[in-house]
């Protein structure tokens, strides 16, 4: 546990010999607080309760992925609908709409057909739900941006689909069995119902390679946002809770900085 | 995060460069806390435990949205019937049906008619319940009123009805895709049980942009209010509980005033 | 908020101004923690664990109704046998046989003839339990004593055999949707399990105007009681706790006392 | 509330004017806390934990009848053999077995037969159980005895041969509607599985007239016992918690003594 | 409550005046804390979380009464394999191979035919489960060791293959009613997830006629094991937590420790 | 209980006398704590929250059986793939595929093929899950490898697919009991949701000869690890909570720290 991340001054030493496996978030702090990166063509969750910011956070690794390290990306949109998502992120400064015009992003919308209303989007995942069409979306859409990062949100709206445990557990690890195999490194976001909760059904977490948890919690009479990497499977990583603000540039983690905690 | 309200004073920064898209509330209070207002065409939900005052506030959304800025409106009751609802708001000198006579409010009677009572109302679902034709009685009522601003009150007693929380989700997810649609700028009151509690059926929160959370809580042997802007997607927003009462004039929010809870 | 109750002294301001819709129960400082009274023709629901006092209560809303306000009464005894009614409250010094006989009060058997015991009681729920044929009890009855107020005890034990919550409610809802056609004022009671429930199935405070919690509570190893408003629709009302007694005389409210809970 | 027990110094009034009314159980401590007895032909729920005492406590109310007060007993026995029992309260110097002879008591073996073991019980209840051949039995042995108290040893054993609640409360709302039919007071006991639940199964409080809870808790690493009159319809009661003790002559309930709980 | 224990030094007054009726455990400190031993002929239940050390508790019961009371035994192994229970309780010294041999032991085997895997014991309860043949290997194997103490280990793996809660009791109530006319004085073990739970099933208690809790709890970051005799009907016991050891000569209980916890 | 190790310096006395009889796990400091090492030829469960480092610590008990005491090894992987397990534990240091070149290893993958995508690997068991055809392919694979050690990695993976927990209890007992006439001593790991569970399902403890639980908590804003021997039948060992870190070696558990823990 030698630290050899130059600039890491936050108390805890994380080995990270294995750069050229990482794939960089971009998003202010996290990467150092994961040994470097998320591990190239893994599933990651991203867990937290409603209004964390999971959402956003997983965009922006998708968005830098574009923008900062030219590896394409992809979104499945089965909880907000796309024209949505394009217009909170706008207020970040990020024109997905742009992206997407340049061939660099697909967003797949995979809610909106769900209860018979018809989507303008080009990629539409057709219904009723059925995981199978969902992944021949994401071929497509893959084939199409030849992209390297994705995002499912979130996997909450899948399960209410499916609804049994079990069956959620096998139809999300076909999910992540395929972006794998389709070379891309993945996020999931879980939406969770109380604090400590690793996932929503109890299965999430047995299809994916790491767990990272947001937390939108109040002390006294006022919240605050937090995040920890809670697994990450054949990497060290911080232990610690981080404080991370949603600020008109989108997230930025504070690795240095103390949460208190009850 | 730059302040740019000039009166904002209770020591929170939040961005607000989006005027024009804002819906206001005109609630003393609220629309500051929020970043400006409602972000038009969205459907918010509206949660809190029996008592809180979410009928009350949603309310005062619909009647300032026509008194004070010109933007007729509609209400769905599911729970109280029409005429109680009239007298309830009477007490803060709101009067409903001289705004219905001039036809700029309708309220849809979707609760009695259920049980085989007839209903003295212009605008009544048939029974047995079904999502279908309440979506049908929306789309006339908003042709008849051309209604900018909706509530649905509330979403737990038609949760009742359907049952199935995925089954609730779905029906509900027609419901805010309809009201958007039709350009409505939407609240969808929630009743919890529990103190915390996002929504009743765990669902809810997965069809609306955003919750407003209401509080009625007992500290010692006195009950207080207190009202939390908790999600608010695309759009910065407090991140405090801010203490209110409810007046012979209707909702008032003190943001500059702390809540002390335990 | 003016405080226009001339003996109001318990430290709140609650406004009244509609006396003439107020119907009184006459239970010694209850009247004016509400606001005045009930609101005419609603239901309200009268919550709290076994033991708190709910009979009572109610049973003393009812009877002064017909000895101090010249209301006749009706109770719909669903719970307990009306002969051990008449009897409990004999202790209080309340002749119901005595009122009954001047046709100022009925009491409708519902609970004995349900397992097959015959009943010498003049009105008599036939069996099997059907709301229906309870409406039709209540509303002859309600002939025969041209009732303005009626008490429902209690809706646990209706509820015990509808059984399934979604049902429990519709099948109240047409009871209090009735009783207000009938121009009744009502009470309906409620056995709650855990302190701060406000309901037993979750769904009786969706058919009511609004909640009474009466509250039997341990203190180191003494019980005492205490009683709330806790929400009136149309109506501002005390919002603390105020401690009471069942006395040899009834029911009797301390509105200016406090009462320490922990 | 003026208390006219001469003896009763443990600060609190209880009123009692209506002694010719109540059944005395004889059990020292336990009829001054609860008004001067239980009151005739009415049924009584004793709940508590396992070992709290509940089965001794209601013996002694039978056996006191009949050796005090000269009403002879009955005990339906649904969870220990008579035998046991018989054993059992011999280390009290009760000698059951005495008084059947004499035809003060009837044991009625409700137990042994279900399994298809052979009873040598005199009042045995035929298997398979039905509430309809348990209270024939009843009905003989209260023939056969002239029996003015009876013990129903426990509810709980019942109910889990019904096994649906809302059934559950149906067959003990025969069962004690009986018991009051025949003239006797009763008491049935009811294993609760955590400390201030009223009953285990949530209806059996529904069917009896009052619930007299006893305690068997632990304070560090010692247990005691505590007894409290819970609820007793049309009587006022002590509402402290009143410890006890099992002495080699069976409960001693110490009315001036405090408990000190957590 | 007269002390009649000489070397009795706890603090504690435990009558005890039917030493003849009782079955001693030879467990150091045991047989002092529970009157003087069990009750002749009766089934008790010995309950505790995983790892308490019930198994070694009852085998050591088992045990002495072989080589210290010339009483033989029986046990029912239906969790561990009996070569496991012989291997384990060897570390004690206790050679229970020899006591079969000779006659004085015998284990029904009861888990190994449950999954198809042939058993070299001599007594092999045949599949699939089914109490009826259980009840005559037990039958047949007290008759070739005349038996007087029997052990079953444990109550909760016949539990799971039951279901049931309610089946469970009538089943085991056959058992122990079976084990009773056997004239064996015998010993359930019931494993309990809780602290503070009597059983796992809600049920086992109510088939026995007293219950010892072993519970094995952690304070600060160090484990300690304790006991209490719960309830023993007919008998006066310590109330008291007694700390024990499992040391190399099996179970030793500090009757005159104190346990403190939290 | 003399303390016969001669470098155990926490504060603890564990017998340990049949060092001929134990399996080293060789994990730092691990074997010190349970007396030496596992009792040969049984499984134990391994129970730890999501993270905790259950599969890190099993691999290394048979990577180190493999190098440092020519034991043999086989995996079982029902939730992570073999791929991905060697690519984890590569970062210690480990190189798996060697061993496996070399035929002292097997890792059968029981996870890829039931979701329908092909495997690469030699031992593959065939969808659908069937205990019976996993049974078969350890058999095939101990044959091939002549393995001393397993790992079923994990059991609450296999639980998910079987459901129901009595059913899961069944399974796994074959499953165990298997593993033990092969000669196998094994490890089963078990995810839990809750600090302090010792099973998922309830029922995995039945089935095993003890119980080791990792625990991954967080005080104030850092999580640290902890492990504890929990259970251990026919052993002695310690009883404390020792802490523990995955460092670029692996598992290095500190036998003499203390771990502080509300
Ligand atoms: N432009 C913005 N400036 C500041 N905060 C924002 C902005 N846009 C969104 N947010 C914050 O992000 C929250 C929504 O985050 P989101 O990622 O959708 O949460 P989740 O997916 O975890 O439910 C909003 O409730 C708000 O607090
Ligand atoms: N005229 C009034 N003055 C003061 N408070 C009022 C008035 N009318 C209603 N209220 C308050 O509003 C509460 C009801 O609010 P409501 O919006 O119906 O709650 P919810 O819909 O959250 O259940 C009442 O219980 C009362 O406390
Ligand atoms: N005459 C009386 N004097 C004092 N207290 C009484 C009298 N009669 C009844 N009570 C009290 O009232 C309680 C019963 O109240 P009740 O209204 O039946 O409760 P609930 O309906 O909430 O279960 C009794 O347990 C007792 O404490
Ligand atoms: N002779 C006795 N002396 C003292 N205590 C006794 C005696 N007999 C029984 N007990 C106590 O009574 C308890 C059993 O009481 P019981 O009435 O059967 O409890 P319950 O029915 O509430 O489960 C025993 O556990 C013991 O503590
Ligand atoms: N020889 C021994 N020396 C010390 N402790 C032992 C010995 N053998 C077993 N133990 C302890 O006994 C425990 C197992 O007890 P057991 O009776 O099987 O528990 P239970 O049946 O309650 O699950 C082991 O976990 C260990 O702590
Ligand atoms: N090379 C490493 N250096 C330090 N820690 C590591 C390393 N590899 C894995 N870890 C830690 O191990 C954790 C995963 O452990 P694992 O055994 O898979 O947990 P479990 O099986 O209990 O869910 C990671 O989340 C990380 O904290
Ligand atoms: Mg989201
Ligand atoms: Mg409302
Ligand atoms: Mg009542
Ligand atoms: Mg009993
Ligand atoms: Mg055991
Ligand atoms: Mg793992």
């Amino acid at each position: 546990m030698i630290d050899n991340i130059p600039g890491n001054s936050f108390g805890e030493n994380i080995s990270m010999g294995d750069e050229a496996n990482r794939v960089k978030t971009g998003i202010e702090g996290f990467d150092d607080i994961c040994g470097g990166g998320m591990l190239r063509d893994r599933t990651y969750l991203v867990s937290g309760n409603s209004g964390a910011g999971k959402t956003n956070f997983a965009i922006q690794f998708i968005y830098n992925g574009i923008v900062k390290y030219n590896e394409n990306g992809l979104i499945v949109a089965t909880e907000e609908k796309p024209e949505h998502i394009r217009e909170n992120v706008a207020t970040f400064g990020w024109d997905l709409e742009a992206l997407e015009d340049e061939g660099k992003l697909a967003i797949i919308d995979a809610s909106s057909t769900k209860i018979g209303i018809p989507s303008q989007e080009k990629f539409v995942d057709v219904r009723p739900f059925d995981m199978r069409s969902m992944i021949d979306q994401i071929i497509t859409a893959q084939e199409e941006t030849n992209a390297k990062r994705a995002l499912i949100d979130s996997s909450t709206a899948l399960g209410f689909q499916i609804q049994d445990p079990p069956k959620i557990r096998v139809e999300l690890l076909k999910l992540s069995a395929t972006l794998e195999i389709l070379g891309l490194t993945s996020m999931m976001t879980c939406e969770t119902l109380y604090e400590n909760e690793v996932s929503r059904f109890g299965v999430e977490n047995f299809v994916t390679e790491g767990t990272i948890m947001l937390n939108y919690h109040r002390q006294d009479n006022v919240r605050s946002r937090s995040i920890e990497v809670y697994k990450m499977r054949g990497s060290d990583h911080s232990k610690k809770l981080h404080p991370y603000d949603i600020t008109s540039e989108g997230i930025v983690i504070h690795p240095n900085e103390e949460v208190y905690m009850l």
